[in-house]
């Protein structure tokens, strides 16, 4: 389509400068602090539809953050493609690793540094501007709705109840989103499943107040002790998760599947001296492709207690924290995880201490069929324009909101991503290679131009 | 001694504001950005005690705080007591567990409340106080020297060396300290004994940056997840620490110590009920007395790493923490079980990650001898003050430079210390009776009266 390609060669640097400016926005849905950037950036998100081409764009208030939603409608003939992604951002954490300010995007070698130059505000920026180029290339060959959300980040908590009363606005006939990854630019690949999450918080109380830890240590449960020792007891000798039922609805892989998976390309020398480690760790009897796409986990994602200040202070403190999460996989369901990871650090709390577990969000694992014409469509599109077929292989990330989308909108769900494992997603230097930004926006009107041949066939 | 009581009490009201105004000085040794207010803090000791009568007064710079050192002289031919104490106090963190500001003494039901008011200001300012009395009713009965420090909170890490260098300006009979903890008001007691320390921080580092959690969750060591595995594996199924040769030093109590020791009262459901715990936790085969008096202990101070604010982040961090002490007993010394510690830690260690140990200060346990005229002039003291005798206990807590100033200066340390366990000490709420306070003030002229005499005879 030489069109497309003039149009966007015309505009490419418009596109990047455009970017620029939304990822300049500290859109960190986590933080109280930043509801006002929220807001801001979802009003630039509406703009930027508006002046891509939709016919309407709304903000729509939630419990929580907003939701943007956009729709360019052409034929209630043509099949109708809702675009998912999202505006907000991870904590910045731990500023001082950042080379450059997180919130002022800075272009090196190619690369877009700033947070959510990937995750997601690059990825969702290709859709609006793939629509700006079908729309003045008059080419739009399927409708198009958009719903940018503002909490991914922190569970999607106000979504579902929003796509739960907007069925009939939402209505689509398959969900597109660009927030995962791809092998590389010259291995393209495709998601096909995403892992579930369940997310809580774990609060340890020992005595009621810190106390010197010479008069009472020893005699005194210190809860950082016992978090540190009940944490450990989460996996055993062979990185197994220990807890009672833990693995009872994993639908473990074929032979033949994990055969399929293997021929990812994985350079184990490679990855760890990217990491800088000297060896891997994970559960036996699995490779690192294997733990991280077709099995469950536990980590822990933060702790503290004490002193923690410069220096030293002897003293035994009252409380100690943990943030846990797990990564799921199909057939794990969120809800009843969640339950038995909490009624399991309740059941191993020791008689010392009180304990309160907070669950904080979650989400189902969801799987794309490669059979189903959603993916053929998406595996076409990157054929059109990577020149060979991407590899479907599992993502290790989670998109909380997929599995609902399907049960309640009941259409599939197929993952265009164009970042890379290596974007420092959800950590300092967060990255998005300029060229995965601009071959996005040149592969997504394949995906809608086939997937309205294949659907109308 | 009619004489000092009227004294004292005509004075009283003025002793104790004195005090406030010194508790006023957020003398934080551990902090950098108390530099200043340390300095501060040491002219408002010499000051005070110019004021009270003695002949001399210096600062004397170190390579970390200054050191405070005063004198009065009377004659050669009587004894010469060095009292010590120090002038910084504990970090005041978390400040939002205060009830009225750390640095803003508050006076509520009898009680001192501010950071330092028992530890060890309003401790050592009886001493100052105890001086005055005695200059101005002409009755002081022997040369006193004070050496009042800045670093005693951060392991008196320059006073070695100053201590070294001054040994014959610091030349006594005896050391008398104001730094511990009697059982209560009602039943005096003496610290016979303080534990050693050893204090070290682990630095525990996986992969070389934060990562996505999702993405290389699984795969990829946590070091979280390594550190509190190491931690948990310090201490066994019955709370004795794994350390190989960690007791070897040890001296064991006799059955007849032991029972001596548990004359102390002791109302464990007091103790349970005070701290808010369902049970009390520590070393089999030890009592709580004996599980912080005579065994050594290791204690978690301080825990971190990965995502700690408000919500959740999907992160596997690069790097953990903790801050890890040991309290020793005799004959256990400071350097070789810091060495043992951090060797374990490293040899603890798996190869998924790296650790570097840093130690950050220590002290040897000492041990006053009860048939000792410096135990016998304190017991009488308090008798006389008091209307009983006290009882020997052994604290669990160290003040680190006791065990060098017998073996530099050749004379005993004895402990008087009017404080109580319940003064939250190095926690929120630091308090110090008032009547506690003009005790001490009380008691301390007629130690120097019952030294010389018992010195002398």
């Amino acid at each position: 389509m030489q069109e497309w390609k003039d149009y966007q060669a015309a505009n490419k640097d418009r596109f990047l400068n455009e970017l620029l400016e939304l990822l300049r926005i500290p859109s960190v849905s986590a933080r109280s602090e930043h509801k006002d950037d929220m807001l801001r950036c979802a009003e630039a998100v509406k703009k930027s539809l508006l002046n891509a081409g939709a016919d309407k764009a709304e903000i729509y208030a939630t419990n929580g953050h907003p939701v943007v939603y956009a729709e360019k409608f052409i034929d209630a003939s043509k099949p109708t493609v809702l675009v998912y992604g999202h505006y907000d951002v991870q904590p910045a954490e731990p500023l001082e690793l950042w080379h450059s300010g997180p919130f002022e995007p800075t272009i090196k070698d190619g690369k877009i540094f700033a947070r959510g130059a990937c995750d997601d505000k690059g990825q969702f920026y290709m859709h609006v501007k793939a629509l700006e180029t079908l729309v003045q290339t008059n080419s739009l060959p399927v409708n198009i709705k958009f719903i940018i959300e503002g909490e991914e980040e922190i569970g999607s908590s106000h979504l579902a109840d929003f796509v739960k009363q907007n069925k009939a606005l939402l209505k689509a006939d398959v969900i597109l989103i660009s927030d995962t990854a791809m092998i590389s630019i010259d291995t393209p690949s495709i998601d096909v499943g995403v892992r579930g999450l369940t997310y809580v918080e774990i609060e340890v109380t020992g005595p009621n107040r810190d106390l010197h830890s010479g008069v009472y240590g020893g005699a005194v449960a210190n809860p950082i002790t016992i978090l540190a020792k009940m944490i450990a007891s989460l996996h055993d000798g062979d990185n197994h998760i220990t807890i009672p039922g833990f693995y009872d609805d994993v639908v473990e892989s074929s032979a033949a599947e994990r055969a399929e998976l293997a021929k990812a390309p994985f350079d184990e020398e490679e990855y760890k001296k990217d990491l800088e480690v000297n060896a891997l760790w994970g559960e036996k009897g699995y490779t690192a492709n294997e733990r991280t796409g077709i099995r469950p986990t536990l980590e822990i994602n933060g702790i503290w207690g004490g002193y923690i200040g410069e220096g030293s202070k002897t003293v035994l403190p009252s409380k100690a924290y943990a943030k846990i999460s797990c990564r799921l996989v199909p057939n794990q369901k969120s809800a009843p995880m969640e339950k038995l990871l909490i009624d399991h650090l309740y059941k191993i709390a020791p008689p010392y201490v009180q304990v309160k577990v907070t669950p904080h969000h979650g989400g189902d694992p969801y799987m794309t069929p490669v059979d189903s014409i959603e993916y053929k469509a998406a595996s076409k599109a990157i054929e059109a324009t990577f020149g060979k077929p991407p590899i479907p292989v599992r993502g290790g990330g989670s998109i909380p909101i997929t599995a609902l989308f399907e049960s309640e909108l009941g259409c599939k769900v197929v993952f265009l991503g164009f970042g890379l494992d290596s974007d420092n997603l959800h950590s300092p230097n967060e990255k998005y290679d300029i060229v995965n930004f601009y071959k996005g926006i040149e592969t997504i009107p394949y995906f809608h131009k086939f997937y309205a041949e294949m659907k109308l066939s």
